[in-house]
C-alpha cells in the first residue's frame, strides 16, 4: 500500500552539498595534478569494469563518500586519459580548470534553452558568445548574429554538418526530390558526412566521393566535372561539403574554388573545419578562412582544441531561414508570446533534438579566462611544437612525414612500411606515456601525431621524438 | 612575428582551481537554496541580456571571481528557473545534488566515449547503469545488455526516436524503398515524432496520423484500419510510434494492441515514454508497461523525472543490430582491435553524433544517492500532490479538468471558455510563484500542471490550488 502523504526523498542539504562538491573539487583537482603519472590506456580488458559494479541499484541510498571513493579506484583507472599531455590520438578533447567549472554552473542552474522563453540568458550568451568567437576567429560578417544568419553550439560537428545536410535537402526540394539530388565531398571528408547523408535518406551512391590532390585535398577541377556530368544527367547538386583540415592528414579543402563551382549551380556549401577551425584565433592561420565569405555555413569545435569541455561545436550559418524550414515544428504546447513576436530566436529551430544544455557557459568562461590573447599562446605553443617534431621526424632516416605538416598535426610512417609502422606504433603506446592512433594515406598505414592536448608542451613532444629515435 | 618558443598559456593552478571550484559550488548551494524566492519568468525583454554584456571578448584573461560575479549578476536573473519549486510547466527538468555532481566529475575527467576503447569505463557504466535502470523500472528482459539489445544514453527522446526512425526505415529498404514507407503515429504524439520522419527524408504525407480515442490514447483499430489500407495500396508500414504519456495530457497509447497490428506486418514499434517511464519505478505504475515486451524500442528521459540533469534519455533497443546497420561507419582512423574483436559495444553505432560524454556518471551518482526506494518516494509524492491538485480543481465550480488526471500530470480549463482559461493561466505565472504552460485539446485551451520538479512538494502544489481558487 501506498503511504498516506509521501514526503518525497532525503535530498543532500545545503550544507551536504557543499562539502560534497568541495570534495569533488578536491578529487579533479588531484586527478588533473596527477594524470600524467598514469597510463593513457586503462589496462582493462572487456568486461573489467562491469565486473567490479553490483549487478543490482541500491535499494536505500549510498553516501557520496562511497561514490567518490569508486570513481577514484574503479573508474579513473579504466578510463582513457584524454586530458594525459601525452595524448596524441584522434584530435584532442581539449578541457580547462574555468571550461569543467563552467559545466558545472549550467548543471546547477539546471535550465532547459530549447525556446529563448525557456532560458533567455541561455540563448542570447549563446548568440553573443558565437558573435565574440567569430571576431575572435576573424570570419567574414555574415556568420554574425547580426544579419539572417549566426552561430549555434551543437553537440559535434556531426550534428552540425547533419543540419546543413537537411537545410541543403530541403531548400533543394525536400524529399519529393530527393532521388534526384546529389552531395560532393572528397574520400578524405570525415566518416560522420557520410553517416549525415545516410542519416538524411540519400542513398549511398548520391554521395559523390570527389578525387583529392596528391597533398589530400579535394580537386576543385574533378568536382567541377562530376557536378557538370550530373546536371547533364538531369540530377540536382544540392550540397558540397568542404574539410579545412581533413581527420587523416589536415589536408585544406580550396574553399574558394569550392564555392565558386557551387554557387553557379545553386549547391549549399558546408565547410568542415571540426578540428583546424581553433587554430584561426591566431592571425597567422587566417588562410584557413579563404572563401569562407561564399559558403553557406561552417562548423568548428572548441572542444577539440579551444580549451572547451566535449560538446561545443560552433555551427554558423549565413541564413537560418533554411535551417528553420528544415527543423521548425511548432505544437501548441510550446508556443509563447516571445517566439510569436518573432523578436527571438528558438535554438530548437537550429538544431535536431529538442532539449538544450546551457553550453554557452563554458564557452564564455573560457574566452573569459583565458582571453584571445591566451588561446592564440595556446594554439601556438602546439603548432610551433609540432613544427619541431615534425624537423625531428625529417632528420630520423627510419621515418618519414607521410603528409605535409598541417598545424599540429604530424602523420608519418616508418620508411621500411607498414609493418615497422605499426610496431611502432603499437611500442609508443605501449610505453604509456604516450599515445597515437593511425590512419590510412594512399592505403599505406601512418601514424598521426595530433599536438593539442590542453596540458601539452614543447616537452610532452620532444619526450615523443625521443620515443621515436629510440624505437623506430 | 611569432615568438620563438611559445609556451602556451598561463592556467588556473591546482590550487586556484580548487579555490574556484569551492566558489562555485558554493555559489550553487546559495542559487539552490534561495531559487525558490526568485520569480520563475525572469522580467527580461529581448536583447536585455545581451546589452549587459561587452560587444568583444577580452584580450586579457580575466579573474574567475568576475565571472562568478557575472553569473550572479547577469546570468542567473535571466534564466528561467527550472528548479523553482513552483515550476510546473512543460515537463519537468529534474537535476539534484548528487547528478550535478555527477556531471561535474564527467567534466573533469574529459573524455569521449565515442568508442568503447576511448574509455573504457565510460562505455560500461553506460551499459551498466542501464541495466540496473531496466531492474528499477521491471523493463522487459530484452532491453537488457544480456541479449541482443540494451541500452544506450542519448541526449534527448527526439534523438533517441530519431534512431528508432533510422533502423526502421533501412531495416524496411532503406533510401531505395523510402517513397514506398509509411510511419504511423498518433496526433498526439510529440512533435518530435514528425521532425524525425523530416530529418529521415520522408515526406510528410508519409507520416500517418492516427485518430485517438476520448482520452487522446491511440485507437488501435484505426490503426489496424490504416495499415491494411497502405497494404492494400503496395505501400510498405515500416514503423509505428506509440506514445506513453503524451505531452499534451498524459495519455497512454495501448501499446500491446499496437505492437499486435505491426508485428503482423513487420513494422518496428518504438515506444516514446519521456516523461512517464520515470514513474515506473514504483511497482504500482508497472501497467505502463504493458506490451513493452513485444516493442523494438523504448525510450525514457532520466532527465525529466529522475532527478538526473539534462541530458539524460535512456534509449533502449531488443536488438541492436538494426541499429548499428543504419548507423555504424568505420574509418580507417576510428578501426581499433578491441571493436575488430567484436566483444565491445561502441556506442557511436547506437547514435547519429560521433562523438559522446560521460553522461553514465550522473545517472550512476542519482541511482546510488537515492536507492530504488528514494527514486520511488520521489515519484509516489508528485503523483499524491498531483491526486490532490486533480481533487481540488474538481472541487472548483469554475474549473474543470480537461482529461483525466495521468501520474503528475493535471490538465485543466476554465469552464467560462479559452478567453478565461488564457487569463487565467497568465494571472497564475504573473504571481512569479508558479509557472504553467499550455496545451490544446479538441482545440480548446487547457493548462497544463506537471507537477514533477525536485523541490516540488505537497506544499507547493497546495499553494497553486489556493492561486486557482483565487484568480479563477
Amino acid at each position: 500500500m501506498m503511504p498516506e502523504a509521501p514526503s518525497g526523498p532525503d535530498h543532500m542539504t545545503p550544507d551536504e552539498f557543499r562539502a560534497a562538491g568541495h570534495a569533488t573539487v578536491d578529487w579533479i583537482a588531484d586527478f588533473l595534478a596527477g594524470v600524467a603519472d598514469r597510463p593513457i590506456m586503462p589496462d582493462v580488458a572487456p568486461g573489467d569494469v562491469r565486473a567490479s559494479l553490483p549487478p543490482s541499484p541500491p535499494s536505500v541510498g549510498e553516501s557520496f563518500d562511497a561514490l567518490l571513493d569508486d570513481v577514484d579506484s574503479l573508474i579513473a583507472p579504466a578510463v582513457t586519459q584524454w586530458q594525459h599531455p601525452g595524448f596524441f590520438g584522434y584530435f584532442p578533447a581539449n578541457s580547462s580548470p574555468p571550461s569543467v567549472l563552467g559545466e558545472l554552473v549550467s548543471a546547477g542552474l539546471g535550465v532547459q534553452g530549447m525556446l529563448w522563453s525557456t532560458s533567455p540568458a541561455c540563448t542570447e550568451l549563446e548568440t553573443h558568445v558565437l558573435d565574440w568567437l567569430a571576431e575572435a576567429c576573424g570570419l567574414p560578417d555574415r556568420f554574425r548574429s547580426d544579419g539572417p544568419g549566426g552561430g549555434v553550439i551543437q553537440d559535434s560537428a556531426s550534428s552540425a554538418s547533419l543540419c546543413a545536410v537537411l537545410a541543403a535537402r530541403d531548400r533543394s526540394g525536400g524529399s519529393e526530390a530527393l532521388p534526384d539530388l546529389r552531395v560532393y565531398t572528397s574520400g578524405q571528408a570525415h566518416s560522420s558526412i557520410e553517416k549525415d547523408v545516410l542519416v538524411a535518406g540519400f542513398g549511398r551512391h548520391q554521395l559523390r566521393v570527389v578525387p583529392v590532390d596528391g597533398d589530400y585535398a579535394m580537386d576543385a577541377d574533378a568536382l567541377a566535372r562530376m557536378v557538370e556530368a550530373d546536371l547533364a544527367d538531369g540530377l540536382v547538386p544540392c550540397l558540397v561539403v568542404a574539410t579545412v583540415g581533413t581527420t587523416s592528414s589536415g589536408a585544406v579543402d580550396p574553399v574558394a574554388r569550392i564555392a565558386e563551382v557551387a554557387s553557379a549551380v545553386g549547391a549549399w556549401v558546408h565547410v568542415d573545419s571540426a578540428w583546424a577551425g581553433s587554430a584561426t584565433v591566431c592571425p597567422e592561420h587566417s588562410d584557413l578562412l579563404d572563401g569562407l565569405d561564399r559558403v553557406d555555413s561552417y562548423a568548428f569545435n572548441p572542444h577539440k582544441w579551444l580549451l572547451t569541455n566535449f560538446d561545443c561545436s560552433a555551427f554558423y550559418v549565413a541564413d537560418a531561414a533554411p535551417l528553420a524550414a528544415s527543423l521548425s515544428i511548432v505544437p501548441d504546447y510550446l508556443r509563447n508570446a516571445a517566439s510569436d513576436s518573432g523578436e527571438v530566436v528558438d535554438y530548437r529551430d537550429w538544431q535536431v533534438p529538442l532539449g538544450r544544455r546551457f553550453r554557452a557557459l563554458k564557452l564564455w568562461f573560457v574566452m573569459r579566462s583565458y582571453g584571445t590573447d591566451g588561446l592564440r599562446a595556446h594554439i601556438r605553443a602546439h603548432v610551433a611544437a609540432a613544427a619541431t617534431l615534425a624537423d625531428r621526424v625529417r632528420a630520423n632516416p627510419r621515418l618519414e612525414m607521410a603528409a605535409p605538416l598541417s598545424l599540429g598535426l604530424v602523420c608519418l610512417r616508418h620508411v621500411d612500411g607498414d609493418e615497422a609502422s605499426e610496431r611502432l606504433l603499437a611500442d609508443v603506446n605501449s610505453t604509456g606515456e604516450a599515445f597515437l592512433t593511425h590512419t590510412k594515406l594512399d592505403d599505406r598505414f601512418v601514424l598521426r601525431v595530433a599536438v593539442g592536448g590542453t596540458w601539452t608542451t614543447a616537452t610532452h613532444v620532444d619526450r615523443l621524438a625521443d620515443l621515436f629515435d629510440d624505437l623506430a
